[in-house]
């Protein structure tokens, strides 16, 4: 096939373009640079089946010319900030949702009809169930970020619908491995960087949280869009246990060698909208033949292999 | 208190409006008359509380002076046109859901916190527990307003987690009575006017659907501003029964005093994102103390009364 991977250069967006490429398929690159690494493309360059567009989703003109010819859409670039949405509250909007639309309607216009698109749990808000089936009760949206993924769910969807398209939309934890470029495991890596004894920690610790690695993610979407047929598939994905901040603070501690005081700023969520307990149950995907290789614990170890080996990735800004 | 009433020209705003300006209330109301009707505001302009600005919830300058000094917003206006929502997939877009995101942040920047919007059964797609409740399993959308209008519900309900909003989301069913001006009712009632001898009707004439009388909905939502006391307050509008297109067609057809010969499409659903049953659990509405007055059949005969004192309605495009 012809994909077309928005979001390209991203820490997802460019695993996935690297093993679409591996499997013989076409690429078009698609990202506009605001957090994706021209480096993270480096593999996919040097192959004649890649093309990368320079590029922003809310620019439909380079949206139209990157369309022509593909027959999949794989619409992972996001703003994908949901600690600091509350700071810049049309971004989301933005990025998110409205950029999605356009998606969907350059795709109408170019007559293509199959896309992937990464949702997340946070659109489970604060959810009542554990672990979180795709069918829990309606939630109620407490972040701009899941309210924005939200709505370009509900956007596909009623594409589905209206258009004939099919859908394939993914409810991710928060994803780990190599690439990895924002999150707790960063923050806490370059805390303990900078001063080894000691650590802030947004909220308690006891925020339970669900992470899977990158390329079982990928494993994943891979499958699903070979098995799950239906219009629109829903499909929940994480790992099959969960772990408290506070794990995930001792094994970045064992394997760095320290002994930080850890100073928490208290409360049960580390910011606003953030979510105390996020475990979904994928057994949806897993009944199409899916399970993940990593447990938790060795995606955040692998995490921290890629940033010992890529200092620059602590040169970003947090 | 100071209203803002956005769609104050419309069907349901202007009659909200004059129960607000009855209440001793003053209201700002605010409509860029693409549906609204300046005649449904004939009494509201005799009165000193009220003040009118016509202008478009996308033009932000506008929006912002008529927020000033205002102490709640009644957020009515919305493309309500569900059937021809694929013919133009990015208005309900701009006009449910990026509208949406304009008067939040309107409201933001004014220091104004307290909102009810008006959202609809239509975002649980096609239920499948009846009566729906508002914690229904999480749907998959089918149409585009559906989609625009959760879109909505999610930016409100983050904005009440993200800078302290009360919220009151109303998913009504279809609203009827006077003023009543695009619908099944007046689809049916032109055509019997037109030609009293047959009837085009869409879908199999068993699609089943409530209804609710325009003051039993407004009763509502001013009881519910007082009595629904969370951040964000979900309810679930409707009557406590259902009808068939069936039994509304013999409703009309008695009491215009015709026999059409029904000349039915065909299919369980009138269009696109027609939902073939729809029937909302009113519990948490009603436990606040609130019932409907007007059963279905009679709030329909009451649509009849208006169209009938009121011709000019048939003159506006279907």
């Amino acid at each position: 096939m012809k994909a077309l991977v928005t979001g390209s250069a991203g820490f997802i967006g460019s695993h996935l373009t690297d093993r679409l490429l591996a499997a013989g398929h076409e690429v078009i690159g698609f990202d506009n640079f605001s957090s994706g690494a021209p480096e993270f493309l480096e593999a996919a360059r040097r192959c004649p089946a890649f093309r990368l567009v320079e590029g922003d989703l809310l620019d439909t003109g380079v949206l139209a010319r990157a369309l022509a010819g593909v027959d999949f859409v794989f619409h992972l670039a996001a703003n994908a900030d949901v600690r600091h949405g509350p700071e810049h509250p049309r971004k989301d909007l933005e990025h998110n949702t409205i950029a999605t639309s356009n998606v969907l309607e350059g795709m109408r216009a170019h007559g293509v009809r199959r896309i992937v698109f990464s949702s997340t749990g946070s659109v489970y808000g604060e959810a009542e169930v554990f672990p979180t089936p795709e069918s829990a009760p309606f939630p109620v949206q407490t972040s701009l970020y899941g309210a924005s993924k939200l709505a370009a769910e509900g956007l596909i969807s009623a594409y589905s619908a209206a258009y004939g398209f099919q859908a394939w939309i993914f409810r991710f934890v928060s994803i780990l491995g190599e690439r990895y470029t924002h999150g707790h495991v960063l923050d806490f890596y370059r805390q303990l960087r900078a001063h080894p004894d000691r650590l802030d920690v947004l909220g308690d610790g006891h925020q339970r949280k669900s992470y899977l690695y990158v390329q079982d993610c990928l494993d994943a979407i891979l499958l699903a869009i070979e098995k799950a047929a239906e219009p629109v598939n829903i499909l929940n994905l994480g790992a099959g246990e969960y772990c408290e901040v506070n794990d995930s603070i001792r094994w970045i501690s064992e394997r760095l060698g320290v002994s930080p005081e850890l100073r928490y700023a208290g409360g049960a969520r580390g910011w606003v909208g953030d979510s105390p307990w996020i475990f979904l149950d994928c057994s949806r995907m897993r009944a199409l033949g899916w399970k993940p290789h990593l447990t938790i614990r060795e995606g955040i170890l692998r995490t921290l292999d890629f940033l010992e080996r890529n200092p620059r990735i602590l040169e970003k800004r947090p």
